[in-house]
């Protein structure tokens, strides 16, 4: 490792080095949770005629006399093209909800605040409860035409494809997505088809960080293990370089002998941009780039690679694709004291209670898996001379995928 | 309509005739975001040996001596089976992160706090420093063997993928999706590749809803739209219902003259559970079932179907496939007083700012689509006698999906 620096000189350089992927046109039925590289501007005005939010009738509200009875000489569907009352005094359109309101009629009136005489008359129940406007959504007026609705550099969700589609955007420019190596590394892992011996345990870290992407849909284009032996370490790293835009190793890059990884990426060209951060857990994370691929070294203790992940790696890949404005994430407040310490950040495993409680779930060690379970995220807890932070005190909670 | 119920009468009337999902079996890889229907057990302890938490050397507490010197007789890399010290005082084994602890050492001392003397010595540099069990990630000490790591009814997250391939898991026992038909109905909607006369209107509920649906990974398997023409639109509805166990529908729930649908459920079969609810928007809401079917009816205005999408039919899909414990929704505080209603439930599209505090976005009503880009997601103001509720006051938000 070298020089410590703090969790947002890492990020700073991780988001300063990596490049922006490419943007590509994908079917709008596709696009949910995807990032626009586009502006969708209004191709018609909002709404694009005077459209009816209710079930009733439509009238001229003028003619709205004491007796308040109207006849109806019209239906107006929605779908059907725009009528006219036409000059005879006191008629109306019976009219649906999201029907065109006739061209000289001003006022719809809800068939709730109506009385049907006959089946040609209706009577309005309090003639002076009504104005000219009611229950008309207007032409144009919640947009223009060619106003900028979706702006580039948004995550696409259920109400951005909506406005796309009322636009007629039958497809979308949206970032590509990365190809993803997720690398494990270490001899004591076996696969989870075998048995392992009393030496060795299972991989999971690999599955893990895959699931923590397939939840963001961008699973892994490939999964791998490297040997702990210099040499194949390095030629099978050098084939992954190749073949992705990003790559997520666990584990390998600590101080240990068979630490191989730092000297492997050095040699094949890639530059350290740190290795080492000050916090607690995932002190040994690195980032090595070179212009057509990044890679993340992540230590490979379960809590160190998931909090690494969800701090690092994550917010590289909306980077990445070009989303710069991340939701603001909620803040909870300490339920107890927490210990802290003056020289790092440490992320703190944490439950969600009610009332924005965070209750403090922290694991025996960064090997402990199953503890983690106990948290719904974790909070990140600055460096202070203080002892610690008081309970009430608030930070910004981030989920675990 | 019939009579309106509360939104939490709404909800229980929906669970209380939701069938419950068949669970199948699922390859782990493709488990992330499901809901797990079975129990997932420790196969080994965990740690299932001793653990060597960091790189260094591992020794006998009790003979570190005032020289602190050891002499080096072993290497210990993960990966590597048990070893022993053996009987020569004062020795000890290189170990790294991972490793299996030598049978009878009883401490890990980190390379950090050491220093090599020649080629086989080396020198703990504070003596006093170090006692038994130190960075040793004891045998059994986070889980014994047959305990209960995973239970039925969680969504699955990375962690738990971690947790069920360490114990081997290479398939889990998740909730089949649902096959849903999202349905779109009104003569006015034209497709999205058709140029709209001026009385006509893009589709773009069913894309809506479809969306949502993806980003929770359970893509619609089909999308229909009905005319409003009562037999066309019976007959339609007999075929979906017969194919689908969950039908979304926007649209054609209301008053109006060419609403068919509640009559054409009824006439169906179905048993209509509710019919309006007192809240805003969405007060048409509707849910029809029978053993085999389960049909939601949003009413048509975009912020309606999507308020009705977050607030009913997401609760409804956890429920269906037996997710009952979701996670406690974050709190924010009104930034402003709003205005309430005493009689009906108000949904508030707002927009999240730093310090969990709720900026209310109204729309300027329901078919105000463009307005609710501008929000994150909404909160509930339940009925109050007062005329609102006071800027501070905190209630549960849900982001938009």
């Amino acid at each position: 490792m070298r020089k410590l620096i703090s969790p947002s000189q890492a990020q700073e350089a991780i988001f300063q080095m990596l490049a922006r992927s490419p943007s590509i046109d994908c079917p709008i039925d596709q696009c949910a949770g995807r990032i626009l590289r586009e502006h969708v501007r209004a191709d018609r005005p909002f709404p694009p005629f005077n459209r009816s939010m209710m079930d009733g009738y439509a009238i001229r509200a003028a003619e709205i006399d004491v007796s308040g009875t109207f006849k109806i000489i019209a239906q107006a569907p929605a779908g059907a093209p725009e009528l006219t009352l036409g000059n005879e005094p006191s008629v109306c359109a019976e009219i649906m909800t999201g029907a065109v309101v006739p061209s000289d009629a001003d006022c719809v009136v809800p068939y709730e605040v109506t009385r049907q005489i006959d089946e040609t008359h209706m009577q309005v129940i309090h003639p002076k409860d009504h104005a000219a406007g009611d229950f008309i959504h207007a032409y144009a007026s919640d947009r223009p035409t060619g106003e900028v609705l979706l702006a580039p550099g948004i995550r696409i969700g259920s109400r951005e494809i909506a406005v796309a589609a009322s636009c007629g955007c039958k497809t979308l420019l949206v970032s590509a997505k990365p190809s993803i190596a997720v690398v494990s590394t270490g001899d004591e892992l076996v696969d989870i088809t075998a048995t392992p011996a009393a030496h060795q345990i299972r991989r999971s870290n690999d599955l893990m960080i895959d699931a923590a992407l397939k939840r963001r849909d961008l699973p892994a284009a490939q999964l791998a293990h490297l040997p702990d032996e210099p040499n194949a370490c390095q030629a099978q790293l050098q084939a992954l370089i190749a073949q992705h835009d990003l790559i997520i190793l666990s584990g390998g890059i600590s101080m240990g002998k068979k630490d191989y990884i730092p000297a492997a990426l050095d040699a094949l060209g890639l530059h350290c941009q740190f290795h080492g951060v000050a916090q607690k857990p995932g002190k040994p994370l690195g980032f090595w780039s070179h212009p057509e691929c990044a890679v993340f070294t992540l230590p490979g203790n379960p809590l160190s690679t998931l909090t690494c992940w969800h701090q690092y790696v994550l917010p590289a890949l909306d980077h990445f694709m070009g989303h710069d404005s991340p939701p603001i994430p909620p803040q909870l407040s300490l339920e107890a004291p927490v210990k802290a310490r003056d020289d790092i950040t440490i992320f703190l495993p944490v439950s969600r209670k009610a009332n924005n409680i965070a209750s403090a779930q922290p694991a025996n060690n960064s090997g402990d898996l199953v503890r983690i379970l106990q948290s719904d995220g974790y909070i990140e807890l600055p460096p202070t001379q203080e002892k610690g932070y008081p309970a009430g005190k608030s930070f910004d909670f981030h989920l675990w995928y």
